[in-house]
């Protein structure tokens, strides 16, 4: 780890704690639902979201965010984020690797609760980031989890 | 997040580094019961906690603590803290938003080990900082919870 | 926390960095048996581990990877580390105090999978660092855990 070129070490250090605090602000926004200032705080125009494990790949923005907004109602949902792994890789550009930890809590008249009241998963996130005139903002996340336990209702 | 009047970028960052570690210190104090530290390495003289769902809004520190140590006696409690977004709003305060995790195991001899011998809960605390002559401490913090999982005795 | 004799406050800041982007590496490479990255991007060549929980303490490196290895065999793993309490004490040594949460999901034939298939437990690492030509790396880790919880079978 060290700045690229065209950066000093102190806009180095700068750019590491401005995406920390973008991906605390995408877990703040998405677990109070505050879909607002999870669009125009978190993420790219052309933001993507991919989810191997459910065959999911969107962009942009948008579409994204529908997408999460939909499979999030009716449930509490708890992200956690830890120890990233940042590179700057320009003045502009940067990736992470997140490691993270979710539940999830589903409603009882949520469609799929049934099959699982409560999820807990274990994974990383792969993510690009992009500097934009607002600021650092999440171009792709890549979620892939080491274990996941679906607990039904009994 | 930008540095606020009066504070250069380098005086910035070791800002929030140093509430960072203030917060380290809060959860290590705590969850090793070591309240000597706690009170002396982590809180303002007017230190005030909150808890909107217990009802409770203590002050001062030593009001507070004895409040803390009280409820902690008999009990093995795991308290995470996770991605804060940190706003430095003058060279001597800031503001400080943490997700969090904590876990409470209850001796079978605490007077409410029958009511739920084991506590889960996950949520948000949102704080106040202040920069003394001896350095950052915490003046406010208030808990709030997403989730919280009482499990009971079988 | 302030820099000590011979080291600026940015090279300060920089250090702290690179040891929470260390700590990351040996969670990254350690839950996914990556093991010639947790080798090379982790460890000190008299690289030290003791778990005196379970009477273990072994050096050097090799030695210690390899124990590691046998024992992460047929398992899932999941390590988190929170809220480090980084001393840098020299240009080139430091310590440091994490806060951890670690699940172990053994296989099926896994040899102690009926003592217990799954283990969540939480503690602290307690670890001394030294920067070498190649960067930081981790001198020797201490871990205890205020709760551990073994489910069995059932």
């Amino acid at each position: 780890m060290a700045p690229p070129e065209g950066m000093s070490p102190l806009e180095y250090l700068t750019a590491i704690e401005a995406i920390k605090q973008l991906k605390a602000r995408y877990f703040y926004g998405y677990d109070h639902k505050d879909w607002a200032f999870w669009r125009d705080q978190v993420w790219a125009p052309d933001g993507r979201l991919e989810v191997p494990e459910m065959g999911q790949d969107i962009a942009p923005r948008e579409a994204m965010i529908e997408w999460v907004i939909e499979r999030s109602m009716k449930q509490v949902s708890v992200h956690h984020g830890h120890t990233p792994i940042i590179e700057i890789t320009s003045p502009t550009t940067a990736t992470g690797i997140w490691a993270m930890e979710d539940r999830i809590y589903r409603d009882r008249d949520h469609p799929d609760y049934k099959d699982a009241a409560r999820i807990l998963g274990f994974g990383h996130y792969r993510e690009r980031y992009v500097k934009l005139d607002i600021g650092w903002r999440i171009l792709s996340t890549r979620l892939t989890r080491l274990r996941t336990i679906y607990e039904r209702v009994f």
